[in-house]
């Protein structure tokens, strides 16, 4: 693990919540994405060397509906940048943590990314993510 | 602010998740603290230019007890570093913020600290923190 590569907060309006993040941060959300195969709609904020991306879901399908009706607006998750996601994958699987992925997918803000079980971590949903550079992007959509 | 100072996530039992983060980091815990004042004890691991620190209560009044009572294990709060924690909570009030302390108390890790009320900020329990500076510390102590 190198650094914590973002936080991500469940919101239940995006565009209220970027209003509040730049009066806390006092600087603006750089970008907004939207995640379908997630349901998520994202907002990211830089802070030092890390990230806060907040996240609204899209459909009442979405694990962030689902986490805010559960628990209420809040920290959803913690992210880290890792140099080889499948490699952390092995090691943490060794190591007895459940993950939620056993293979990397495709995440927001153009990274190879990976889920930790909760109970495997305090309490904590853990996510691992992979910067994609653009040679291995080039392959994968070329199945190599 | 400047950026994350670290991520507080409580646990129930110390030992057993220094262990778990050691794993998950791939480094042990520099430095253990209790807190007497909070009715915590502390552990700190480095991660990129941020630390995780581990809580767990020493008694039942504890706010880390409460929490995990009510939530189960997980993330506590999440601390941002600033040069200057008064002139920041002048600054966040003004912007309509609800904080917990009107003035900086002495918190883990040698920081001045405060805290948002989670309802300000999407349900995210927000600390400031400000590094001592001895020649601070020896003003405090003087009462200069």
């Amino acid at each position: 693990m190198k650094k914590i590569e973002h936080i991500g907060i469940a919101v239940k309006d995006l565009e209220e919540a970027n209003k509040t993040y730049k009066a806390l941060l006092g600087a603006e959300h750089y970008k907004t994405e939207k995640v379908g195969s997630e349901g998520v709609s994202t907002s990211f904020f830089k802070i030092g060397d890390s990230k806060i991306e907040l996240l609204a879901a899209t459909n009442a399908e979405s694990p962030i509906a689902k986490f805010i009706a559960k628990r209420g607006e809040g920290i959803h998750h913690l992210a880290f940048a890792v140099d080889n996601i499948e490699a952390e994958i092995k090691r943490l699987q060794t190591e007895g943590f459940v993950l939620l992925n056993d293979a990397p997918k495709k995440g927001a803000d153009n990274k190879m990314i990976a889920f930790l079980h909760p109970k495997s971590s305090n309490g904590v949903l853990v996510e691992l993510c992979q910067e994609i550079i653009p040679s291995q992007e080039f392959a994968e959509k070329k199945g190599l």
